[in-house]
C-alpha cells in the first residue's frame, strides 16, 4: 500500500504547515507562547476535528493518537524560533501551504466516502477539511476568515475533492486518483496566488438597519 | 399528517430566508461568491447542526440528505443575483426572517421533546435552533452577534419554545399547538421589529484590566 | 466520598463564577440581558461541553441535568444585580475566578482519564475545560482571546492538569491529590495576577500578503 504511506506522509507536511500558519497568524495579534500553541494546533486539526464531529465519527483521530496533537505543537513552537527566516522562506511555505490545502481536501473527501457517504457529502467534508481549519484561526484571531475573500482557497478545495470523488466513482485506479487530484489542487492554488485570480466579489452595502 | 407538511414547507422557507440573511451579511463584508456561499449554508444550517451536535443526535439532517445543503447553497447563489431589489423587498424579506424564527423555535423544542430530554432542554434548544445560526454568521462575519442586542430575537425564540412546550404539555393537540405558537412567535417578532420593542441593555464599563 | 462533595461544590462555585465573568464581557459590549445571559451559560459550560463533545461524551452533563443551565442563567442575571458593586468585590471575584480555573483543569483531567484515554489528552482536556469558556466568551464578543495574551492562564491550567495526572499515575490518594493540584493551581493564577508574570510574547509583523 504505498500510496496509503505517500497520502499520510503529505498529510502530514499538510498538517505542519497549517500549524506554522496558525503560529504565524498568533504572531500577528502578539499572543503569547501557549497562544500560539493553540492556534496552532487548532489551525491544524481544527478542520478534520470539524468534519469528524460534523459526521459522528468518533474517536478523534488526534484524541486516539495524541502524538498528532504533540507534532503540530511542537511545528507552533519552531515557527517561533524559525520566523526570522520565514520571509526567506515566504514562498517554499507558500508550496508547502498549497500541497497541505490539496492533501486535506482529498483525504476529507476520501474519509467520508469510506464512511459510506453520499458524494455531496464528501465533496462538502473535503471543503469543510481543507478550509475550516484556517476559518476557526480567523474567527480566534479576530478577524474575517481570509479563505472568504482571497485567492480561490475554498474553490481549490471545492474542486479537489470533486475531482477525487468523481474519479473514484469511474472506477479509477486508487494511486492514480491520488496523484491526478493532488497535482491539480496543488498546480491551481499555486497559480492562483501566482496570477491573483479570484471569484467575483458580493458588495452588498444596505443601509437598513433591520436587515442583517 | 397534514401539519407535518405544513411544517415542512415552513421549516424550508425559514431555511431559505436564513440562508439569505448569511448571504447579506457575507455580502457587507465583500466576501467572493463562495464566501457567500459558505456563510449561507452556516447561518441556514448552523443552528440545527448545533442543536443535534449537543445532543449527540447523528446523522445531522443535512449530511442524511444533502439535497438540504444543495437548496441553501442556490438559494445563497440566488441572493446575490436579486440584491438589487432587495431594498425593495426588505419588507417581506424581514417577515420571512420572522417566520423562520418562529418556525425554527418550534421544531427545535418539538425534536428535542420527541428525542425525550427534559422541558428545560426543549426550550434552550427551541432557542439555540432558533438563533445560534445568526449568531455563527456574525462570528463569521467579524461582528457581535445582532441577536444579543436587538429588538428582542432570542427572546422571541425563548417564548416562543416556552408555549410550545408547555402547551404539548397540556395535552395541546399538536396542529392547534403549531399554529398558535407560530402565530405567535412570528406576530411578536414583527410587533418587536415594528415598534423598536427591545430589552433592557446592560452597559458595564470597568476600567480594570483584570476582571475580563 | 468526602472528597467527592468538595470537590463537587468548588466545581459549581467555579461555574458561577465563568458565568460571572461572561456576564461582566458581556455587559462591556453593552448587550441586553438576553445576550448577557447566553454569554454567560456559554462561558460557564463552554469549556466543558467541547470537552466532551470533543471525546463524543453523550449526553453532555447540562442536558442530562437542566438544573446547571437554569443555576448559571441566573447567576448571570445576578451579576447584572449586583454589576455596581463589583468594583468593591473585584479582589474577591478574581480569587473566586482562580478557584474555578484550577477546579475546572483538575476536573477535566479526571473526567478524561476516568474514560481511558491517555495522560495527553487527559491533560489536553483539562485545558480545553479550563481555558475555552473563556475562548468561546471572547469570540462572541468580538475580540481576541485575552487567554492567548495575559497572565499565563492557559499555563496554570496546563501545569495543573499535568501535577494531577502525574500524581494520579504514581498512586498518589485522589483527595490529597486533589488539594494539591487545586492549591497549586489557584495559587499560581493568584500570583501571575499579582505580580504580572507573563509568557514571552511572539510578535510577527510579516506584511506579506501572501503569508496569512
Amino acid at each position: 500500500m504505498l500510496e496509503v504511506k505517500v497520502i499520510s506522509i503529505l498529510w502530514f507536511i499538510g498538517v505542519l504547515a497549517e500549524a506554522m500558519t496558525g503560529a504565524l497568524a498568533a504572531g500577528k495579534k502578539q499572543m503569547d507562547l501557549f497562544g500560539v500553541v493553540i492556534i496552532g494546533c487548532v489551525t491544524a486539526i481544527g478542520g478534520g476535528t470539524l468534519r469528524d464531529m460534523l459526521l459522528g465519527n468518533y474517536p478523534l483521530i488526534w484524541v486516539e493518537n495524541a502524538h498528532y496533537l504533540l507534532a503540530v505543537a511542537a511545528a507552533s513552537l519552531l515557527t517561533v524560533m524559525i520566523a526570522p527566516l520565514m520571509r526567506y522562506l515566504s514562498r517554499l511555505f507558500l508550496a508547502i501551504d498549497a500541497l497541505g490545502l490539496a492533501v486535506f481536501s482529498v483525504v476529507g473527501a476520501q474519509k467520508t466516502l469510506m464512511l459510506g457517504y453520499s458524494i455531496e457529502i464528501a465533496i462538502a467534508m473535503g471543503v469543510v477539511t481543507g478550509v475550516f481549519g484556517g476559518v476557526i484561526r480567523d474567527v480566534l484571531c479576530n478577524q474575517v476568515p481570509l479563505i472568504f475573500k482571497k485567492e480561490l482557497y475554498a474553490l481549490v478545495a471545492l474542486l479537489t475533492s470533486a475531482l477525487y470523488v468523481v474519479m473514484k466513482l469511474n472506477g479509477v485506479v486508487e494511486w492514480i486518483n491520488l496523484s491526478v487530484a493532488l497535482t491539480f489542487g496543488f498546480s491551481f492554488r499555486m497559480l492562483a496566488i501566482r496570477y491573483h485570480w479570484s471569484m467575483p466579489k458580493f458588495d452588498y452595502q444596505c443601509q437598513s438597519d433591520n436587515i442583517h
